[in-house]
């Protein structure tokens, strides 16, 4: 599982200043608390401005000279990609191309051309679909139009997009129907996902992205683009991927505990107390 | 979805004390706890001495004096469940039968004379098979008994138990598994699960047992034992119910939040974080 960080996202306000500022102390602040955090991928977004390319040759310039670990270079401007994917001394995965017009003629050609594997968004000019088969109709033209330009499916990530639960009550059973039926219909492709949307509105936003990532991860899930540093989130995943039977032996999870990873703080009690004595 | 609060239980050295000496107070706060933390039954154990059927009616009705929640009548002898069921002023359930023959010549015709819904363990005289269609064999014949002794499919809890994931990395889904297999068999039978040997011989066993809830919400769960006064663990199974879009204009988990059920405890900044601005 690609676990790509992030926080490191022009549009917010915060980091968005620390780029005009070329605020490098800020920037490698947040690259390596999610490094540490266990972040295997950091996504970095220079924000939409004028200045995007130069901003984002910047923050890829920045983010490596502090931890080592690969890029996922996120902007819809060609013009910024082609600036700044030849910086990367590991290689990228593109965020992202969807099934808008202008990001499939824009960016699609850049990602031919290097060889990146790309994030594809489910979404076209018409927005997000609100059910299944619209969802599969968009990733099935996007696939077409990779196929067509060179880029293998195994180099795609479909993201099928998540709408507001408080908006829409099948919203998060759409998107885990939509992953599997990806996996079914293009087993080459990558599934991807950004979890924040789903508990836009709802309080207790962490938990609900953390259940959703649990389900995620059992439809088929092969990168998740979060928050690192929440360390429920984090170990909710480890758990997810043992209880469905993807860590043999526990090691993962016994390992991380012992490491105190994850913000696991091990206690002796907590490993000894016996089988529950219910049955 | 019953939540059967599981602390009631005579094989926990505290509670089988509270039993032998008749502590009334000490049972009635663990009742109360549970139904205040959101029971919607209580699973009660007097333990396997001698003198169970007596300890069993005490339990009975000591529980039903403090709370106003139905009873999992929790007991493999036939003359304790005979002796305390009469007092039992709602339907109870009874927890348990098995395919062990004992149990399913004990225990069953006490259940089919009182017509009372049962749980019926995945489990027979040769313990409890390691994959899902040994799991399977032994339901199909428990069912064949409660059909041959005319209790309806309607009335049955199977558990398809679950091993520890410490010994057998397909614990997990081996019963996520069995759980659908006897949903689609059996579409009137209700499923139940007991959670905690899951996560034996684990550390942070509460993370382990509240992600695999949620998948057998997934799966199609009826009935969860748990520990009710575990609020990460009630806070997962609502989220989850949510997310898997069983919650209504999110109105459940709104309701609990802003009740402070579960142990939520709201700050208005939690609710009040905008849409990611990752895309």
């Amino acid at each position: 599982m690609l676990i790509i960080g992030e926080k490191i996202n022009g549009t917010r306000k915060q980091v968005g200043a620390a780029v005009v500022a070329r605020d490098a102390d800020f920037i490698q602040d947040l690259a390596r608390r999610q490094a540490q955090a266990g972040a295997t991928y950091l996504d970095i977004n220079a924000g939409t401005g004028k200045t995007e390319p130069d901003d984002l040759v910047w923050l890829v310039q920045t983010v490596q000279s502090a931890v080592d670990l690969p890029l996922c270079v996120d902007s819809a401007s060609p013009a910024a990609l082609r600036a700044a994917l030849p910086f990367c001394t590991q290689t990228p995965l593109v965020n992202s191309i969807s099934g808008e017009r202008a990001r499939l003629e824009g960016v699609l050609p850049v990602v031919a051309e290097l060889g990146c594997p790309v994030v594809a968004l489910a979404a076209d000019d018409s927005g997000i679909a609100k059910d299944v088969e619209g969802r599969l109709a968009v990733v099935e033209r996007v696939l077409q139009a990779t196929r067509a330009a060179g880029v293998a499916d195994g180099l795609v990530y479909v993201d099928p997009l998540v709408l507001p639960l408080a908006g829409l009550a099948t919203s998060g059973t759409v998107s885990l129907e939509a992953m599997r039926a990806v996996k079914e219909r293009f087993p080459e492709v990558n599934l991807c996902i950004g979890l924040s949307n789903l508990s836009y509105g709802l309080p207790a936003r962490s938990l609900i992205n953390r259940v959703f990532l649990a389900f995620a991860v059992q439809a088929g899930l092969d990168a998740a683009l979060v928050d690192p540093t929440d360390t429920a989130l984090m170990q909710e995943l480890l758990a997810a991927e043992m209880v469905l039977g993807r860590d043999p032996y526990c090691r993962r999870y016994t390992t991380a505990y012992r490491q105190g990873a994850y913000g696991f703080s091990a206690k002796p009690s907590a490993a000894s107390s016996g089988l529950d004595a219910a049955r």
